[in-house]
């Protein structure tokens, strides 16, 4: 089971994926938490290049995250699906999508070619959007990377993106309103899970 | 002009290069030497993850490669070529494709596709192969990084993968005896740049 959660800064991905990890674990099955981009060392350098390095041509920047993709499913998702694990994935190739094709401009069908030859065409079994006003999510956030850093009309074309594919896609996406407690994310993690 | 040499280690196109640029310059032209992977300060830390980092999944490679090129030519060679400086390049785009596609056994389509995403359609105007038998090749180098350890096989695959390239394209390639002295490579480029 390969469940990723999108959504801006500041929105409580991280704090909702360890609850739901918690509580899966308390369950007794076993849990590999991760996230892109940087899980692993190799993606630890990547991570340190796109998100405090200094700028670089939006396509250097999607090619970053590809190389970090690739690296994450090939030696550390597919693996830990085939031990049979839930893997929860903070951001993963929609993210992509929506940062580099939706909001930079660059050719939306070549980054979704490029997703798929990076993830050898997995696709998660659920992604829970996790949607909030930019406005709030920038305020909850204490230090800002390269990419928060962005102006109010970035992070607004960044939502837009975010709900566009969620309502493309009803089947996989499951909206969710990040000015809930965390519980409630929880919860809709498990009524889902529990219809599995 | 846009100039690219390709060809295994060893075969001389650093030296080559140098002397080609050397001329160049006392003609009084304007001339930019550089090359892939690395060039500039983002460069550098790419071509230190490539060259010198741990092992990664060949998928991962190829994206670090365009994420070097895509900076690469829209901050440093096409600069250059619209203020008339005459582009000397060791190894381009067509590195790629004989390492990733050919060598390493990665989709053709997709890594020609992505070449031309990340170079936005740029093509040489001349690239000069220095041809050399691997053995030759890898005697002639003192320090070795991560890819000049692979297997004599590797090495042969590579030299047949640029040969095929440059059979399939002779009015862009030149094919060079690469144990002939410098000043040979030196007289082709010079036999070529003159009928421009």
């Amino acid at each position: 089971m390969f469940v990723t959660f999108e959504g801006p800064e500041g929105a409580g991905k991280t704090t909702a994926i360890a609850a739901i990890a918690h509580r899966l674990r308390e369950e007794g099955r076993e849990v590999l938490v991760t996230r892109e981009p940087g899980s692993g060392e190799f993606g630890a350098r990547i991570r340190e290049l796109l998100l405090h390095g200094e700028a670089m041509p939006p396509k250097s920047e999607l090619f970053l995250f590809l190389a970090d993709r690739a690296n994450h499913v090939e030696t550390i998702i597919r693996p830990a699906l085939a031990e049979g694990k839930i893997v929860l994935c903070d951001r993963h190739a929609d993210s992509t999508y929506v940062y580099q094709a939706i909001v930079r401009g660059l050719d939306p069908e070549f980054v979704a070619a490029a997703n798929r030859f990076a993830t050898s065409g997995l696709i998660p079994d659920a992604t829970f959007l996790l949607d909030l006003d930019p406005q709030i999510g920038l305020s909850r956030i204490q230090t800002k990377d390269r990419l928060d850093q962005e102006p109010l009309s970035f992070h607004q074309k960044v939502r837009a993106g975010f709900l566009s594919l969620a309502h493309a896609d009803p089947a996989r996406w499951h909206i969710l309103d990040a000015t809930q407690p965390t519980e409630s994310t929880v919860q809709s993690f498990f009524t889902w899970i529990d219809q599995k």
